[in-house]
């Protein structure tokens, strides 16, 4: 059977997350009932990065198998029209090999975090960002951070329900930059663990108020223990950006 | 009595416009039971421009006059946590004088409208652009647009339910540029007649769509003809950027 690789973009905000589960809707489930509606196949829609209730997509990735190989543009273009008022969209369809895996042939996965230093509401950006609402010293959280890339035990940052068989991940880049009155923070790696970048970005908001030393980033990981993290930062800042294959 | 001016906020999908109106929630609805639940006042929040139903602002300006001379910053913040979970946010609050008026003291007005070429649904900028769907030729837009810059007779590109009492403006720019697969028009002006900028914008969409030839805009000007302006562009992408004094 065909296989496609689907480019997926959605707003988090109203799913409990990639992933299907009991308790709500989810943009797995939205899709295979959009693929249900297209071609009347049951499909798993297997993606790329198993985003938690709230994150937001711009470049999540899955494949799906179906019986005819339809035109690329009428695959994305009728999961579209099917996926209808839900906040999910299929950027690109793409025909790829049997052996193309969204998930297992993922090399490199990229997110950002949007953080505001803004004092009033959001209202555009309302789930967009977090707004921390003080100012924060970029310099020093881009600092920090680099004591956590490369190859390390991510205990510390890692969510008790997290169900990787080992905490040890290599951490490609974790920069921190500005752009006006927000503070973007961009990480890459092969793959994270549960929670990792908002625990991460939790950490250096600590270090960006003023409240942490630039060292005692470098300090909980060494600890390997989780209550010496920040606080995991709130899904609404959270963007998986891209997937590299 | 000290008046204050206000920079304002919001997104405009769920409002009936700014002004008070019998049909639903107003943006100045919000803000003025919010100051009345700040101070017990019952005032007139007068606003620089009066938008729509769905135009959002970045910087709309209104003032209003309080009994007692407050901190700035307690005047935004007590509006913002009494203006609650509506998607209004008052970005600054400033001491001026007596004879400061937000609608008739305002020397140009700053209009941004923003157009999506792509074929997807929008997700996270849902209501927040216009996704035409098609490519623009962003050139012959800007290049027509010019033929609009100037004083003029506005008829064309006014609403029937204009109450200005000339038809006759002066648009101080007109541009039209391209990020990415987004295409942005900028107006300002001193005042703009009802439904002006979405008029002008959805004529512009025909020439970038190259359905009307770059001189259309030009003639239709010129015919001084309602019927001749292209269909008005929806409100989603039409944001109230900022007033000058």
């Amino acid at each position: 059977m065909p296989r496609f690789k689907l480019t997926i973009e959605y707003e988090g905000t109203p799913f409990v997350g990639w992933q299907r589960q009991e308790n709500g809707r989810s943009v797995q489930q939205a899709l295979e009932e959009a693929v249900l509606a297209f071609t009347g196949e049951k499909v798993v829609v297997g993606g790329a990065g198993r985003t938690d209730a709230g994150v937001h997509a711009l470049g999540q990735v899955a494949h799906i198998d179906l019986a005819s190989d339809w035109p690329t543009d009428t695959v994305r273009d009728a999961l579209n029209a099917r996926v209808g008022p839900e906040r999910v969209a299929v950027i690109r369809a793409e025909r790829v090999a049997d052996d193309f895996d969204a998930r297992f042939s993922a090399i490199r996965r990229h997110y950002l975090y949007r953080l505001s230093e803004r004092r009033s509401p959001l209202t555009l950006d309302l789930h967009r960002l977090w707004r921390v609402g003080v100012p924060l010293d970029v310099a020093a959280m881009h600092e920090s951070a680099q004591a956590l890339v490369g190859k390390h035990d991510f205990t510390t940052f890692r969510s008790s329900e997290c169900q990787a068989k080992s905490p040890v991940k290599t951490l490609d880049r974790l920069d921190v930059t500005r752009e006006g009155e927000e503070v973007r923070v961009r990480a890459a790696a092969r793959s994270f663990l549960h929670n990792q970048v908002r625990s991460m970005v939790g950490t250096l908001k600590k270090v960006g108020e003023g409240k942490w030393p630039v060292n005692a980033v470098a300090d909980a990981l060494a600890a390997a223990d989780r209550a010496r993290s920040g606080p995991v930062a709130p899904p609404d800042g959270l963007y998986l950006v891209a997937v590299d294959y």
